[in-house]
């Protein structure tokens, strides 16, 4: 799969900036303006990555997950379900809740996702921007293991390939799709590789 | 152009909830969950109301705004913006930043965009799912004022009329479009009419 992604790898090199701590700044595309090429080329990616799948619900988080999401919804026709982020557990019946640790800000968030949106016979592939240590990602899943509802797949935009959370998901057997895998990355190169 | 979203106006009063504080919840399509055809409709709707204009860019407001202006996006062939949030200043001389207060969350946000993605060559469709006071709206625009950016309209799918937001940006002059005006909502019943 990774040679059809030379395009995404191109841009990820050209409008990427890597931050000191192992950050990846894709602000002109993906995390702050919003690229509508871009982005419908992703969600056709995800398309045709996981189209066989009887996907029922595209679910994702706030706020980067969102636009990716909508564009890759069009394709298979189904809605998106963002979890929702808030810093302070507000305890309900009628909500899923999960922990996530975030990365880049160092913060841990709860996030919340409404039962009735949920359900055991819904069949979702969860989608994200990035995928490091995979916390957003565990959360999700996490989100869905209580509802009971399937999960057909993981979609990721940009996965650090040189930190553990892809290793592990697909240790544990969830099928998982990044569009570009980073190997290495400097101030003067990204370097890219399939996903292990 | 009210008559043309009685559609949008049956969506409304079948999916929407009215909740005690005059907060109407629409978590079923657009806060929550996302309807991808009721999302694609408003977005077509925005440019029915726009397309005259140089529109370069469609600037909004995370989390919520974000869907709407990618549907949007799609039309005019423009990048999308998000103006991000966060609890607390984060003063850089290479951002724009404007005080925005929550009517339904009773909070100040501090809005942040990036000078390099926001310039005075820009002419700017402001989108947002909800108009009550204004108050994001207002962030956006001061956001703009500080680029020099051109406003060439103001788009919102749910107008609560019955808020002064709304009369206040049209006595400023500026171009707004609602797609639906609430002028009156209990738990029982959901009226609309034109914006004033």
């Amino acid at each position: 799969m990774k040679n059809r992604n030379a395009w995404f790898e191109a841009v990820i090199r050209q409008q990427g900036q890597v931050k000191p701590g192992n950050i990846l700044k894709v602000d002109a595309f993906l995390n702050h303006q919003l690229d509508v090429d871009i982005l419908d080329h992703l969600g056709h990616d995800f398309y045709e990555a996981f189209k066989d799948r009887p996907i029922t619900k595209i679910l994702t988080i706030e706020a980067s997950g969102i636009a990716l999401s909508c564009f890759a919804a069009r394709y298979f026709h189904v809605p998106v379900l963002f979890a929702k982020k808030a810093m302070s557990a507000n305890i309900s019946p009628e909500v899923y809740q999960s922990q996530v640790k975030s990365y880049t800000k160092a913060t841990v968030s709860t996030i919340t996702i409404a039962k009735q949106y949920l359900q055991s016979e819904d069949h979702i592939l969860i989608l994200d921007d990035f995928l490091a240590q995979g916390c957003a990602v565990r959360g999700l899943l996490d989100c869905a293991r209580q509802a009971g509802a399937t999960v057909e797949g993981i979609g990721i935009a940009i996965e650090k390939g040189f930190q553990n959370g892809g290793a592990q998901l697909r240790n544990d057997g969830y099928p998982l799709y990044s569009i570009a895998v980073i190997t290495a990355m400097s101030a003067d190169a990204i370097e890219f590789g399939p996903g292990y």
